[in-house]
């Protein structure tokens, strides 16, 4: 695979630094993943936000708005990738969940950066081949995408760092000159990870899914 | 009825002013209201932002957000009051009304503000004297409260008034010495959007509702 002027750090001028969030009061997902054309994606950071239930709400909204604002500032993404919040998942929690995503998309646009929104589906297709994967499937397949040594806890964690994986694979936020040079890492036919869990698939002697 | 140390302007160091925030990404009423012992509330101001459905959602938010934090800037509220939203009010705009919010309990505070939300049902009892009033009832009860020679248009600039009186009458924003001052106009027996809301129940030869 031909790695045209590429170094060994994580900030050459064509490598893709996606920041993703799993947007959430009590725990918020930061994830922060490289990709470079011909290279496996590279985790940059991961961290989970906490808020206490008993805190004031403006004051859990702030200090998510804080925390992904020094993410933005400290890693420099290229694009920001905020999943997309369905009122029909638990009532419960989904109202802070949303004013959490806003506050999260506020972030990107405040600092002038693409947001996307991605779907749990899309995320989930992205990184395991299969829409209606677990939360364990999803960490499982960020631990081998990114070359971890295990799965990064709470599942906020991983979630946002699957959402991130899925941004730079489906495409949107990759410069022309990246996107084409990517060819088989990060586009065209099944992506690294689809591949894998085909394998998988198979192994188990299951048909993949998709 | 006494005033003692009021002046003439909107800004007396006993007056308390509330910002009321009716969220909303395609439309999203501000209002500023002042309070002050002994006087009929007073309108500042109302505006109304505006964001085409047809435009990215963090532009739309970035817009919001801007218009608040403008609002905050130039009027210098003592107070933020947000409409509570609820997952099972309309399940199409939901989910960018609760964004929209999060995102003007965020401006509020980032300005230090105490923030509170109110229900639909707190502010139109607040005003009208009925929980289940309808729109033209609050807007008309806006006009009267404020002395105003017509209803601001749209409703959500009736409703983002009404948020402010509310938040004012329910009392936590006032400081104390306001608050005891207040006395019949802002806080013990029935309000006077009570005492009308019943003067024009007794016209129309109903029983006030409350």
């Amino acid at each position: 695979m031909s790695q045209p002027g590429l170094g060994t750090d994580g900030c050459e001028a064509d490598a893709v630094r996606v920041l993703g969030v799993d947007p959430g009061l009590t725990r918020c997902g930061i994830g922060v993943v490289d990709a470079r054309p011909g290279r496996r994606a590279v985790l940059v950071n991961v961290e989970v936000v906490t808020t206490s239930p008993e805190a004031d709400l403006a004051a859990r909204l702030f200090a998510v708005s804080r925390a992904i604002e020094a993410a933005i500032a400290e890693h420099r993404p290229d694009a920001l990738a905020v999943e997309r919040v369905f009122s029909q998942h638990n009532v419960q929690s989904v109202m802070g969940t949303a004013q959490a995503s806003g506050v999260a998309i506020l972030a990107g646009a405040r600092a002038g950066l693409p947001v996307t929104l991605h779907t749990p589906t899309e995320v989930k297709a992205a990184v395991t081949g299969s829409g209606r994967a677990g939360k364990a499937q999803v960490a499982a397949m960020v631990v081998r995408i990114l070359g971890l040594d295990e799965a990064p806890r709470p599942s906020d964690a991983a979630d946002a760092l699957a959402l991130a994986i899925c941004h730079l694979w489906r495409g949107p936020v990759l410069p022309a000159g990246v996107a084409a040079a990517a060819g088989a890492v990060l586009g065209s036919g099944p992506t690294p990870a689809q591949r894998a869990w085909a394998d998988a698939t198979r192994r188990a002697g299951r048909r993949a899914v998709r």
